[in-house]
């Protein structure tokens, strides 16, 4: 570009001042609204609301995924975003530098940077790789197993990036198979359908995947999220640390979660309850494998039923666990999601032997930290018990939340000491 | 006691019924005022403040830490309370059991389950053994180093039972050696004054404590609270775990905390900033203890000073911590307490190398996780440094806290990973 002649008339049209500017840039210009928060966003909140972004025609026809320059309603420019019309965050930022070229390097360049914060945590690659957002790739969940990875492209442009993400996964960690995950509730926030694929080599068993002296195996094809879930590595390992010679109760153990770990760290038993026959097959497996299925059993069934019955039997445990799935995922859910916590630990206190522990979870978003605690109060008090907190764990650190993000933390757990 | 006759009139006066009932009592009657929180203290709560009493003459005539009767408004028993006139929390709850002999018996079996917790955490006898109310002993504080235990009363009514508790505190746990440490604000607070002393063995040296791989020492006669913070402990683990190579440093490092247990975990160098003199020889011996000496060197100064002195060089750390005193310990102090975290913050976000990282923390009551958080951002981004938060941390399993003071977690240690 040359610079323009001091002489001449400035241009008085600023619509031809627009299009010279896009046609200077590889990508459309999308607008805020002169009342939206532009200042959040220069201080790093990387997400525009439906609401916040003039949504003229020539915004509206852009394609799921889009790339465009995000501007100030001054038209200053505040980076490079992915546009989806379709969801309620329409805008997401990919790049305080608008004119950034989302090509391998770029994304190389962040999963190199993922990579070094889990190679300084972890000794053995199972760990999130990349979490969205906090890892500077909106709505993009990569889980790696050793020399398999599976990728939850949970944002329009990651969908239509896709190819050129997973090559630049390959080159910078080696891994030989790749998994395309597309289920869940993010994708449909995002008009994306269910798409679930092996993009690069096989996945055709379950993967062992060593975490806190156990051995778990994840199904990376039919399981859960993407197969495991390592938010609750700590979480975990906390509890292992409670455990030895404890009889433990583990509810929606999923395939061995706390239950594993517990055993591992040398619990006398571990009882493991979940919903699903297929979780329970791959935990009943993960004993297998960590050499404690002699103090390992199942039982399939409804948390809630099971919880009672066993409290009609008046059976006693030195640990009880509680890591439901979300109960309130969005906020028009919270209130009922609360009362099932408190329901949950009203029913699961009683089991709680004389000075044992009772640990209780929550993954979702909608209730916080105080809101969960009160709930799981509530429930301590009304099923006849006084506790102590002694511990509240989030997800583990492979799970980093953007600081301008970190009000919706989602996963707590709380560990308590019963009245003896 | 024989039961009345039944055929005899009922007393019409209320005054004799309770003067009965209190003959009847080893202890006499404190009552709520009717608008009071009985349901409150029914469901846990242990205190009752002074608006919350009727203070007749009677109670008001009642010493210090001196055993009553709590009752409500309409004078059923809510159990057996210590009273201080002297202090806002006027009767913190001793026993629901308002028949409850205040014994050596007594302590003892809160002081055996107390240990029971913390020798299912730690495998050597150095910990927070008795963390107050929520180890069912209101207001005392008792730190155990292996053979010695150093004992902080800072509820009236312990001082008047100190010498039951220790008898209580040596037969139960056979420690040979204990120090009363009667300083602190919490004394104040409750119209005690400042006494420290050895009441039993003798203490003369500073003990060396093992906590996560390194040596600490501890003067239990002449350092900060009782010598050392125990409730650091998982926090300096989790900075030793990100440690390995780095060159780190600790800003109010007292006896070596975060900087010696990153050397024990591997970190190239640590530069630890204290103001005190006599903590950074600790530091230097903990350092020696540690064989880590030849990767530590120490600074002494204001950490403001300090860390814009370094600012000016343009130091580079791969690890910074700030582990500061209580910059907001009650509510008045609360706005000057964020602006100094803040100010903290943004000095030493430019510090970090990128893609390095930096650890805030808070031992503050009034400082809630959220504001504390925001204020911590806030200075990172003044500081012209980006985010991710990937850990926040409270104060070590140790100090339990009761459920229904949950809201008052007073540590707080965030770790954030700065941009590259």
């Amino acid at each position: 570009m040359t610079s323009p002649d001091p002489q001449a008339p400035r241009p008085a049209m600023p619509d031809t001042e627009t299009v010279q500017t896009e046609t200077a840039r590889a990508h459309p210009t999308v607008r805020l609204k002169p009342k939206a928060e532009a200042r959040a966003i220069r201080h790093g909140f990387p997400w525009v609301y439906a609401d916040e972004l003039v949504t003229d025609r020539r915004t509206q026809g852009l394609a799921p995924g889009a790339l465009a320059v995000l501007e100030d309603d001054l038209r200053r420019p505040l980076g490079l975003v992915t546009v989806n019309n379709a969801s309620k965050i329409i805008a997401r930022m990919l790049d305080r530098d608008e004119n950034a070229v989302i090509d391998q390097a770029w994304f190389a360049a962040r999963l190199t940077r993922a990579l070094a914060l889990r190679e300084r945590l972890y000794a053995t690659p199972f760990y999130r790789l990349v979490h969205a957002e906090a890892d500077g790739l909106p709505g993009v969940v990569i889980d790696r197993f050793g020399d398999t990875a599976v990728v939850q492209p949970n944002a329009a442009w990651a969908e239509t990036h896709l190819d050129t993400l997973v090559a630049a996964l390959v080159a910078v960690t080696g891994v030989a198979h790749v998994v395309k995950n597309g289920t869940g509730r993010a994708r449909g926030l995002e008009g994306l359908p269910e798409d679930t694929q092996v993009l690069r080599g096989t996945v055709d068993a379950p993967i062992p995947v060593p975490m806190n002296g156990a051995t778990y195996l994840a199904d990376l094809m039919g399981g859960q999220k993407t197969g495991l879930f390592f938010d609750q590595r700590p979480n975990h390992a906390f509890a292992a640390g409670l455990a030895k010679g404890a009889r433990v109760l583990d509810m929606f153990t999923h395939v061995g979660g706390f239950a594993l770990a517990a055993l591992a760290g040398g619990a006398q038993s571990a009882l493991a309850v979940d919903a699903s026959a297929p979780a329970l097959a791959l935990a009943e497996q993960g004993a297998a494998a960590s050499g404690v299925a002699d103090r390992f059993t199942t039982r399939q069934g409804d948390a809630f039923v099971v919880l009672e019955t066993l409290g009609t039997e008046g059976a006693q445990f030195d640990m009880v666990i509680c890591d439901p799935p979300a109960f309130a995922p969005a906020k028009p859910a919270l209130e009922a999601g609360l009362r099932a916590y408190e329901r949950l630990a009203r029913l699961a206190a009683p089991l709680v032997a004389p000075g044992g522990y009772l640990v209780l979870c929550s993954c979702s978003h909608a209730a916080d930290l105080a809101s969960f605690r009160n709930a799981s109060a509530r429930g301590i008090g009304r099923g006849g018990r006084r506790a102590q907190l002694l511990h509240t764990g989030f997800a583990a650190p492979d799970h980093p939340m953007l600081l301008q993000l970190a009000e919706s933390g989602y996963l707590k757990a709380l560990f308590f000491r019963l009245d003896g």
